[in-house]
């Protein structure tokens, strides 16, 4: 398994994403790239994360972003797979081709390869979107860009826990 | 994160299954139900993961096996989401989806609820699949029954590791 630091905060995250859904009684799906299922796993190690969690997408590959979410040619190719607007589109996606309330996605460089002078190892972009059918006036999509220090595990754990923090935050802003 | 178990084999079970997929230079994507994610993040903790892996999709909800990975509603209600022949759709979803040459699908009861005399709670499914597209002989998928002990972090765990080791056993039966 992934590396170990961060346990309980992680944890209790989850356990507070959880309790904040089932609140509002809302829904969840994520778009992985970077974490490659990580928050997917750390959401559902809670029991009875059925309750509020749809569907995680991990899309890693550069057309797995098209074909299962829909990211455009135009916003891979102009910006890159690491970028606000591919982070956009995948928050986008994820509820586009699912039913749910809320949806997070993360794109990024986990390292050690693949960093450059714009977006060094440990860039990060998480989105959050929240609404009805896209277009409705409810719907929006923030997105956030980090940059975490540490190794590939480092990156992708501090990854699961920002992005459970920015959920968090979006929800408790409603 | 999830718990520390098994930390080594796990990682090792990664690499090695990088280096199957590497040699052979084939392809892989996940289908995921009670590892919730964790399948494709021990994969992509092993850097240039992008190279041999596609995607993970992480089907909790039922619904969600349908409309992610085609599993049909006949099998869903005629044999329970934990059953031989939604891990063997799902196995067969998930290649229909994508342009991998193998799949590999997780559906069980992680716990500690959900439980029933048939399929106690660490009953686990796992699929794997190969081919090429589906209908051409090349094509097959096969899946095992397993009963896990322990808590629910130990038998997602323990899929985790029972997963990678089938999809090398019939990497290397080929």
């Amino acid at each position: 398994m992934e590396s170990g630091m961060n346990d309980a905060i992680d944890r209790d995250l989850s356990r507070d994403v959880a309790n904040a859904l089932c609140d509002a009684e809302e829904t969840l799906a994520v778009a992985e790239s970077c974490t490659g299922g990580l928050i997917g796993a750390e959401i559902t190690a809670v029991p009875g994360a059925s309750d509020y969690f749809d569907s995680g997408l991990t899309t890693y590959a550069y057309d797995a972003k098209r074909r299962h979410l829909g990211v455009s040619r135009e916003a891979l190719d102009e910006h890159g797979a690491v970028s606000e607007p591919v982070a956009r589109q995948m928050a986008r996606g994820i509820r586009d081709v699912t039913d749910v309330t809320w949806g997070v996605s993360t794109t990024g460089i986990a390292g050690p390869a693949g960093g450059t002078a714009a977006n060094p190892v440990g860039t990060v972009y998480i989105g959050v979107s929240y609404g009805g059918p896209w277009g409705s006036e409810e719907s929006y999509a923030t997105v956030s860009r980090y940059v975490f220090d540490g190794d590939r595990a480092a990156v992708r754990a501090q990854t699961v826990e920002q992005a459970l923090t920015d959920l968090l935050a979006e929800i408790d802003s409603r």
